[in-house]
């Protein structure tokens, strides 16, 4: 066994990265460590195993035990031992497994398959239990978060802005929502795609040449072998399985990674010191900069959008990696091996997140500070609207202007507007039809233009808690 | 009217792969030309005016022919003329409209819509339609012709080939039938997501500040103005629509592109010099090489994957574009005109790829011949497989030493198995057991061993067939 | 000639985008249209001419003159006209040029040159002279731009920020002169690279194969025929040009690219609503929101920005150019003729830029105002300094409470140290002792707390003056 | 201290790839490792000593050894423990600093500086020497290999291909000079990047706020610090370096990683069953497939091209990078960790390829086979240059003719030119006069018709074999 301290690793996650998410990591290697390929490598070898002994022996579960027992054994030490000898990692592997299988059961060891067999399997395997025992746990944690913040604070003003402006006023909770339900639509895909990774035992060119020299029916053999391990054939096969299975997951967990850097975009930003609306939690003992004591930085936001630089362009591999010549060429191989890396910089930008959410602070006084920043300009369109409705053909060149003189005067639009009684009672009047409030409450009230906002907050928090709690009944999470 | 000569334009799809992809490209500009984003712009503004009648007026239906006939008055120059002193493309059109709608109606123009209502609407109209009208026809076309190929040549005996080296054998209709099922799938992801891009009528924060101001259900007025487009509603919106409903499809339109590259290089190296198993048609007149007269190179083959060379990069500005500050900055807008490009060069790839399937030369001669190329080793994987059945342990070690000395002495492997009688033996016992060939038979026609890939190939290209009428019934075509 | 509408074009660049930057993109159009694709690749096929001529006859630059007479004449109609028929262009071409070309010289064209001697042999000189003669320009008037900017605001006080939050102070010219040296780098870097672009006269694979058959030393007719043309060869040569020549030009030109980017979002930022330091032109009927008329958008440094994401991500296709098999494939064909889109888009950004920063508005008042937005806390690093200096061994942590005490109480730091008399006089007598300030004084103005902030951007904005001087001289600017 | 299984890390780096180069990567490890990551930070803390001490002490020199003893006994364990309080790295790192350090020199202990001016400094260095310890150094290697390959087979005749096709001879050698010559550039240009990595000691926001408080001239200061370290500033400093420095070696060393990975994809096709010119080391023991034992397939050249494409795109996150808001936000920060796995992975990549060329086999009878595959037609263009010169005008149209006919009937066109009298003597008169071969002779020896490719070979390998003498010395090898 080679041990090694982990500073001396190379990737920063295996050394970073692990600690600052050793929890979520511990789990993620059952899966995505070189440890985890060995593991179920052995456990697809082990089902083309009882596979055979179920085609060709009576009692067939009598052995299958045995199998168990043989794959327990194997060490993935052992195993690139021998492959330093054969250069061929799953030759390398049977030639382990062979050592501890009962005798009678050694030929049928890989009998029939080609090594991609096994490790396109294995992988699919792999991929789709790092993906729902913790990839979707966590990202259903996350987005229990969001949801508890679109509720809690469906109600509380905010000024919406676009352009980096001021525009018209929306409500946190609302703001929250937007990632609720985007973020939830990509959870239930995810969970979608995970449970459509495929498998094969197909051959060397997915042809069954091999199995057709043993039995009957070789797609009746694959499925089998694919039972044993819950999942079901590539449609067709080459030597690969067809690459879109998995493609169309990773892209929708690249999908997941663009609206969590979304967040994280928008929460930094709320963070400056000219917003400061809401706040990372900063521990009392935390250190914001070496040289400047004031500093609170939100750096773990900054960190989850730094991950999703460091790997959504690897998306691009994963589509060069649907290209193999003829039956399939080798270079995907290597390439392919950093899926893993990939899944792992995912989980640990999505735990930043929940740490980040899990405790976040808002500050509605400033919320409310911000809202009326510009005085009450966040209301010219609510006045251009209700002057259009009016009658006014000429609505919104006549508050642009009054916009313009407001900002040049300091004067509030809505004392401008008072001047001009025409306009002022074309205003009421609309508003006494529609909202019912009065011009003057409603001019010094910019929180009440909110719109649906707080209702669509409720609305898409209550829908998309439904909808977790039907993604966790299916990963089997009460 | 600006016209000029198209070669003085910049960008190849507007010149060269303009006349290449003539009526293609005719057709496209319908959806994707700058004339087609005004022009739809300006159907989503008479929706909204249709859907304020709708509301506020009697007998609504009396009025749809006036705003329509108005709305086909608007010509893209006098937009333009207008923007110049807008500064602003919406404001510019609403000005423009407003000069040909009934007075009565012109207060309704634009009313309680902020410019994104329009454009991302109108946008999600334009992507649907192009990919509808002219794009999954012209891919359907594109799986109607390797079904017809995997079907034709099904039973067409093939070399198998991984790295690059002869494996075992397979049949030319197998190689084409993973295309069929690959690019097939694809195309029916592509028709569900073309069915769920989203529009919306939320305002400049998504909120429903403005319509709020006019009617009771802002939603059930998104939701009429909408279904006069063929549209739903984004789930949630900013001042845009939630991104995901078009990267999802565009990131499927990637994978296809990614399979027909994958295609593209096949074909390329089937029509290497040494290899020359398929062959792009080339006319009598037509030039290989200005100065190498005998040459005639696959450059069609070569153009689909050079075009996705030029595109499937462009994926991440897609993903890029998920990210918009708050409720939206406008580093999305330069953009996202450039999907039209992209949309552009892949449909100028997918029909190139028509051309060379249309007219493609098989040469069953040099199959037959590349099949035996390495005398009989293409059936080493057999021979170690009917051993191994027949209760040889060391079946593997035995054959790939006989392969080597094969290699080395340039005598057939069967010759070799033959001389030792035990081996042969086994061999023969297994065969009469399994397939019931004579050995002699089966090493001299290794065409033999080519598994399920014949029926495999027909019956892909049966189901596939199935799948393109109904994909093409529910694209309205017959 | 085929003429149309401009709107009717796909690329934007053929229709919003050149309508945008018209000048610009008339005179790109010369190097990077298709028709200067015709026109330069008949200059190369007339420097062919010109060689064999000057190697074979006697008096050759008698023949000069009636070359460049017969390719002028030639016109991209009449070469399209001819490709349908050859379905090559090259050929296409050559055959139109024969039928102006004086008989006696016809034989001598495209004689001994393989298509890409003439293609790649052209593209370097449209890509050096679209760099020179317009993108350099251009970069260099926007250079200028910021040099004027960092020069006059060079003692401009403005508040330091990283990480979002308020750091330290700096001053406007000094955040400027980041861009002055970042980008005047980048120009020199692409000023050098568009000299080093090469061509070939090597043939069909490189090696000089026709050539030989005409010349004793081949490679000193190359050397003839690209001096007509104003290139040097490539080093090597397989069909192709070797890539890097082109590949170093516009990875430097990406780097550019990414400057501006981050310059646009910098500028974007000091445009919030909250902020407000800068301000984009604004016209005084520009429409900045067809809802909501007080909105003043950062748009065209959000249009530099997106055309940044539109574009960057296309370096991975030249990277993926540099690949082609052998003595070459023709895989890379169409993937660089988006060469002049990269082109066109680069150029459309930074005359974007040019535009914002020639009617940049700064605003002072602002500056002073955002400085305390934070009271005296931007001056908690200065505290920290000058006790620490003063031998306090814990000041980072003293000084760390007590901003956070001044956040709570909201009492100015400032007055909570002179509270400890041990602190405000170790800090006092090391502010005597270096920069000789009252501490009063000091943590009254904060822009006193400058650095060298302001000389910095003095000296770099002298620097690259003399540097841009340099760069015209070289390109031939007075 | 953590140690672990190396199987059970995540990332290939830290397991398969890092046994396949144990050596190279140990020693990367002592750059591009977290444990080298605090031991640099550590370095450039010293420096930062000693800085101070040069400015403020008398015979400074005598305190240099202390500061390197406890500067040395700071451990990554400990560091990292004190994170976990500090919750920032810099800080945690100062305060073990302090534990070792002599008292009188404690309070120099990252005074005046920020977190970044010890980090970007050290990040410089630690790339700096990966490049130039282990990089240079292992490309150099491989440079001498083809070099050698170059030079040996210079004059091996081989067949030149474009599109995949046979066009006219080349050598062996020449087809490798490509990659001296391309590769040896790339070489060049990395060893000047690698020298141009840069520092700062310029503060929070790059104006030297704190060190103004400190010196009259803190750019001096700036300059002794990073004299200690090898380095020279940044012309202007945010809170960062500017990015382009380090960004122009990664776009270079990518630009390398393309050169190889073309390489990689030439070998790989030179090694396809049907041309099998080259092939790479296979022991004897090895095993090709686990089911085809006949297999060799050329799995090293297959996995550089494998890790190119998993490489490649990452640059995009390197583009990125350079975007940082205002003086700096921490965007950058988690995803240029990851450049170590970017060099670490090319490393591997050049590694892998140095074991290729160390062993290739070249096949020099496959060789002569394949150029006379198609008969005499890779003369076609020699037969159309002749009679061309000769004074035919229609000379390619009659030979591209007389292929066809050879093509069809099987016949040679040497024995179809003979035919013709008239085309014939044109030939034989033509040679005479510039190469002097009989064309009998010639035709029936196409590798004598390969122009410059021996000469070329040869000048290169001679060039690059004095340019590579250069690098190492610069590098200080021998």
């Amino acid at each position: 066994m080679i041990t090694k301290n982990i500073f001396s690793n190379i990737c920063p996650l295996d050394h970073r990265y692990y600690l600052a998410n050793r929890a979520v990591f511990d789990e993620l290697a059952k899966y995505l460590s070189e440890e985890a390929v060995i593991r179920y490598s052995a456990l697809a070898e082990a089902a083309l195993v009882k596979t055979h002994v179920y085609l060709n022996m009576e009692h067939p579960e009598q052995y299958y035990a045995a199998v168990d027992e043989a794959i327990a054994k194997v060490q993935p030490d052992e195993v690139y031992a021998e492959e330093e000898k054969t250069q061929h990692n799953i030759r390398a592997l049977v030639n382990v497994i062979k050592r501890y299988i009962p005798k009678e059961l050694s030929p049928y060891v890989h009998l029939g398959a080609t090594s991609v067999d096994i490790m396109d399997t294995s992988a699919s395997m792999r991929i789709r239990d790092a993906v729902r025992n913790v990839i979707l746990p966590l990202l259903t944690e996350v987005e229990d978060l969001l949801i508890k913040i679109a509720a809690e604070q469906a109600a509380t003003p905010q000024v919406g802005r676009t352009h980096g402006q001021h525009a018209v006023p929306i409500t946190l909770g609302f703001a929250f929502a937007e990632y609720v339900s985007r973020l939830g639509k990509s959870i239930i895909e995810i969970e979608k795609r995970s449970q459509n990774l495929r498998g094969k035992l197909a051959g060397a060119v997915g042809a069954y040449n091999s199995t057709s020299l043993m039995v009957k029916d070789p797609e009746a053999m694959e499925k089998k072998y694919l039972e044993f391990l819950g999942l079901e054939p590539s449609e067709h096969s080459t030597q690969l399985v067809e690459p879109e299975y998995q493609l169309r997951l990773l892209l929708e967990i690249n999908t997941a990674f663009g609206i969590i850097a979304n967040l994280a975009d928008d929460m930094r930003n709320l963070q400056r010191s000219e917003i400061s609306e809401i706040r990372e939690m900063f521990t009392s003992t935390q250190v914001g900069s070496s040289t400047m004591p004031q500093k609170r930085n939100p750096w773990n936001s900054e960190h989850v959008k730094s991950q999703w630089k460091a790997f959504a362009p690897r998306i691009m591999t994963f589509f060069m990696d649907q290209i193999s010549d003829h039956q399939r060429d080798l270079t995907n191989s290597a390439s392919q091996r950093f899926i893993t890396d990939y899944l792992a910089g995912f989980s640990a930008a999505v735990n930043r997140l929940k740490k980040v959410l899990s405790s976040l602070h808002v500050d509605k006084e400033r919320l409310m500070k911000n809202l009326s920043f510009t005085g009450d300009l966040v209301l010219a369109e609510a006045a251009y609207i209700l002057l259009s409705c009016g009658g006014e053909a000429d609505a919104h060149e006549i508050i642009r202007k009054i916009t313009l003189e407001s900002e040049k005067t300091g004067e509030r639009m809505c004392a401008i507007l008072k001047k001009n009684e025409k306009i002022w009672n074309t205003i009421k009047t609309q508003m006494e039809r529609t909202i019912g409030i009065e011009p003057e409450e409603f001019f010094s009230h910019p929180e009440l233009y909110r719109g649906l906002a707080a209702q669509k907050a409720s609305k898409l928090a209550a829908k998309y808690k439904t909808e977790m709690e039907t993604v966790r009944k299916s990963l089997g999470l009460k």
